[in-house]
């Protein structure tokens, strides 16, 4: 390790955090570095927090015992609690990853198959807090829905004059390079991971999707950094993987093509990936861009996404790595006058009829929606449609769309709708076929994966907004298990990263904060693109409304406003086809204006501005109100925030009321345009008189 | 001098365009560094056309005869022709610029008081080529209607990464500044000089009016690279000025204020002012854009502009500087929402109370409209506002919202139309303004000045495109003559840059330059926004539709289209009341609908879609056809260049022709943006049922 950790803030991990496991004889009965980073962990927190750390059970008695399975000699309420659980389910039922949990005799236990679950274990009575020592508690296994819990960072080495370091970043630089390589502060990285870690994030890229020159390199001659990189954060569990340029055979290796069928091309790949073994050899694997926004891929050289995927997957099969291969293709230079292509139909056209043609060790990463993480889509077909391949599916922490983390957005009600959306009607859901349940064939080892672009950077506060850090935890959070109410997660992260003041009302932080943060995502809804209509942001920095701003542009997302209504049709009947890419009942639901759900109606269907809601509103009436409702709520939510004045640490307060001041003017420059644009259009006037300029 | 002249394209100086003057016997009487300038263009030419140069008059029999009205023994054609000048006007009427020309005995002879007219006079003489040589001419007097005439470049030194290293420069890079100092380039830099001498030309600017950190130096340890500069141009009659940072005294001489009024201040300006006069003793003066678009200037010191700019003139008076302050002066915070601020009336608002209170030796630059350089605007009531300051007018030869030098746009008809605009109705021009014969007050040396914005980066091409260095001709034509019939002008300059080829029909070459050109203005404006509503255009880049873009941005630039009408209200009766600020007739011709006319209508006027225009169309319907034709006009610009082919070099045939490709897909953009956008809106269908989409 060279240089140090810059002063950040401790997130969600504060030594206070730890007050509890700290304060008490713990045991770590297990050997394997992510034992030890368990045992270094505790080490640290009690040498604050007068508790005890103990390696052997000869030490005892012990308030909490974090012990393999298979370890010899565990003392009586660990072996209580691994007989119970034996009783229930049998051996290796936890996993590498899971852990049981549950306190018998006055002794708190952990119990794991292997050292990861011990951390993961760890981590979850770190949640617990005191209540982890209270009571009896029953034996509970937790293993993670979602085998596959990726970050991907869209970090340069370089930084772009304009777009800067991190692409669609707003948190500042990068964390893992400065100055035009490997960061000097691999501190910061181990603080990073020792986040993730603590949330069950299992895997990292570490640069940008987009591979530009500089970074194409890592694959190669900077290979050094990227194993640097991967050392700090493999005793936390995570596997370092990188994002390629499918183009690297000819770029990197001086091949005349990177055509995928080509002998020298599969050679480069498979000798590359051997090198890059060699120096990581927990190496994750690639996660691959291509024919995307410009990048490099296969249909350069006439070849399907498969033959494209399946090279780089056979060079990485030796060595039990994975290609993450992005179902994120479409025609970015489309014509506006041309309404027969519809961007939300892309990534379906183009890869199911793959489906069946991927190799084992690919996994497909589709966005949740067919367009591109806007505050509110339809669930992306995709997932429903490649029964024969494994699938990730790719949700977006870095707030791009739904307010840069100048905006308090929280996005775990978002997430958790998309992953407990049922495609097929009922039974498995978004989040089972991330999981890989799916599986028809029966096969083990089928799993998918849910991946999100993080929202860190070098900022002070990791994320720019200090609330923003809630999302990336809630990622972590839902991706070991869907089925967690992201009210509940938000509450866990406010508990873990706030310390209650003393005051005359202890749970006026937690309430306010909840308050604030609970239905944040419906209020950026409410005063942004209404009814599933997306984009109307300012283009290039997606920042701010500019209503028309991509209406005439070739990127594929227009709303097609004119004075009589808006919407983009794409039923089968009239439209562009796209609701006939769902199963039942969504094809038929989405199909009629009459059945599709009012926030996606503008998705899916043309309508007047007379239309009438379910809401029993019309569709300009519900315009007018939501926006002038979003800024209300948004004012509302700056002063509770005030009232809080004294309870949070003075650089948090201040940089949060920034961020609100903010979000108040923005909020209220997107009401005024968002209800000007279709006061001017559709001459309506608001029923209540407001005034619209 | 260092380095060479890089390869550039020889404008509209080829050796061809010598031929007539070259290829005979020249006789130069002068001495002085502008006359020797004269004689080694002659030197240089005739070494290539076979004729000769001579500088003293006993080696007769000359064809051409060169000389100071002061010479003694002047040949006997050169004696008749001062004999009947003398008869008709006296002594000293030609000034330091002007010349006489004439044709004696088959003698032409060109007189001048001083040596800058016999070089202004020789470039006259190869404009005419074999006509100056042919049958008898009357002598004729040229005198420059404005004795400043002036560009400047809005070069940096550092190249902004999206911005490029000239600010609204669409033809490279700097010719001044490369890699960060001076260009070793100093040929490239003398090109231009003869360029610009050939068209009268006399001060040029070296840097941007934006004077960024680097820029800034220019003043003061940089000095020497602009004394480099000063002399490449002074040997073409041309002073060198400085754009200078108002913030000066703070930021580069560590003063505590820039106050303009603080002592120390001023003895910043007027110390550094005689280190500048000590490098280049013909120093010309400042430029200053000043509390203008983020520039510091005196209103952060509670001043105005009248201190601002008096302070900066009395550090040049001694010398003989003068400051170009610049009027470009309005709020580009304001709120979209704010209907009642109007950024046409800024200039006037803040300048007109400060008429007689500048200093004799500011001039106060104004744009020729009331925004920005808008293909169409009224043109700047400042104009006749300010009868006791000397003023400058300013043009754009960059062509920022003209097209960008990727389409033809010939502004020769704009600049003359501007110029020859009567403020007060009759009598007085802008360009007797611009020339200072305005002046009440009698006085000698009132004179203002003519500016424009340069075209000129270091493509080979100099412009860009190639025909836009008929911008660049015009420019200097115009400011010497303004009188001159643009079409006149532009048909210099063909004849000058091509030379005729020998077919059969040796006039197609002229007459379609003179079909591409000579409408290209109107033609531009045809498909872009429509009846002097403005802007219209991409935000940032300036270039292509975006009706929208500019809408709901604090830049005051606005069309406030519903789905009713289009247009801005600045009459005195219902709205901002800009119209006051003109004089009669035209604060009335402009208040009334009835009688404003119908190129302005949308600037001055809010009108429903339907209102019918002199033409008798209705304004959208006027939308359609303009817009429908504009584009059609384009397509056959580009039909009739090819037909050209073979007949203009290949290197400009093929730069031309990529532009016009261009240029007919950008002309489809902004018909079909602009007529769906306005289709959209009012719902009202094209009378001839064209295609809108």
């Amino acid at each position: 390790m060279t240089g140090e950790a810059s002063i950040a803030h401790a997130a969600w991990l504060p030594p206070e955090a730890l007050r509890a496991v700290a304060s008490r004889r713990v045991l770590v009965m297990s050997d394997g570095m992510l034992a030890e980073t368990a045992a270094q962990e505790i080490a640290r927190a009690v040498a604050h927090h007068g508790g005890s750390l103990h390696r052997a059970a000869d030490g005892g008695p012990f308030d909490l015992v974090l012990a393999l399975t298979s370890a010899d000699g565990l003392p009586d309420a660990a072996a209580m609690a691994l007989a119970e659980l034996d009783w229930r389910a049998g051996q290796d039922m936890l996993g590498a990853e899971g852990f049981a949990l549950g306190r018998r005799d006055g002794v708190t236990v952990v119990l794991a198959d292997g050292p990861a679950g011990l951390l993961y274990g760890l981590f979850h009575v770190v949640r617990l807090g005191e209540a982890a020592f209270g009571a009896s508690l029953p034996i509970e296994v937790h293993c993670p829905v979602t085998a596959r819990r990726m970050l991907n960072h869209w970090d340069n080495i370089d930084t772009h004059p304009v777009m800067g370091q991190v692409e669609r970043g707003y948190s500042g630089g990068s964390i893992f390079w400065r100055d035009g390589g490997l960061t000097p502060d691999l501190g910061r990285v181990r603080a990073y991971a020792r986040l993730l870690a603590s949330i069950g994030v299992n895997a990292v890229t570490v640069n940008n999707v987009n591979v530009h020159a500089t970074e194409a390199h890592l694959l190669t001659d900077r290979l050094g950094d990227v194993a640097a990189l991967a050392d700090v954060l493999r005793p936390y569990g995570i596997r370092t993987h990188l994002s390629v340029n499918f183009n690297s055979p000819a770029a990197l290796g001086g091949l005349r093509t990177a055509d995928p069928l080509d002998d020298g091309v599969r050679a480069w790949w498979a000798d590359t990936t051997r090198q890059v073994y060699a120096a990581i050899p927990d190496f994750g694997g690639y996660v691959v861009k291509a024919d995307s926004e410009g990048q490099p891929g296969p249909f350069g050289y006439g070849r399907t996404h498969a033959d494209g995927a399946n090279t780089l997957a056979a060079a990485l099969a030796p060595f039990g790595g994975v290609v993450h291969w992005r179902a994120f293709v479409y025609n970015h230079t489309q014509d506006w006058r041309d309404r027969s292509t519809d961007r939300a139909r892309a990534a379906y056209d183009h890869f199911a009829p793959l489906d069946g043609h991927f190799a084992g060790n690919v996994i497909l990463q589709v966005k949740y929606g067919p367009i591109d993480f806007q505050t509110r889509e339809p669930v992306s077909p995709v997932i429903a449609a490649m029964p024969g391949t494994r699938l990730a599916v790719e949700l977006q922490v870095t707030q791009e769309y739904t307010g840069q983390q100048r905006h308090v957005c929280y996005l775990g009600p978002l997430w958790h709708e998309v992953l407990a959306f049922e495609p097929w009607g009922g039974g498995r859901t978004v989040a089972a076929v991330a999981a890989g349940r799916h599986a028809d064939n029966g096969l083990t080892g089928f799993e998918g994966g849910l991946v999100a672009v993080s929202n860190v950077g070098d900022d002070p506060f990791w994320t720019g907004h200090p609330l923003a850090q809630a999302n990336l935890y809630a990622f972590g959070r839902l991706a070991w298990n869907p089925h967690l109410d992201p009210a509940a997660v938000l509450g866990e992260w406010i508990d873990l990263t706030f310390t209650p003041a003393a005051t005359a009302d202890p749970g006026l932080l937690r309430r306010t904060l909840h308050e604030v943060m609970d239905d944040s995502w419906q209020t950026y809804e409410s005063y942004t693109a209404p009814l599933g209509v997306g984009f109307m942001v300012r283009p290039g920095s997606h920042y701010g409304p500019d209503v028309d701003g991509y209406e005439y542009t070739p990127w594929g997302t227009y709303h097609f406003a004119d004075r009589d209504g808006i919407g983009v049709d794409r039923t089968r009947a009239t439209g562009t086809g796209f609701t006939g890419q769902y199963p039942q009942p969504w094809a038929q639901v989405y199909e009629s204006a009459a059945s599709c759900p009012d926030e996606l109606l503008l998705f899916f269907h043309h309508v007047p501005y007379t239309h009438v809601l379910h809401s029993g509103k019309t569709v300009v009436q519900h315009i007018y109100d939501t926006h002038f409702e979003g800024a209300d709520r948004v004012a509302r939510m700056r002063s509770r925030w005030a009232g809080l004045a004294g309870l949070v640490a003075p650089d948090v307060d201040a940089r949060v009321r920034e961020r609100l001041d903010e979000q108040s003017r923005c909020a209220q420059e997107w009401r005024d345009q968002i209800n000007t644009y279709f006061y001017r259009k559709s001459g309506i006037p608001d029923a209540h008189g407001r005034r619209i300029h």
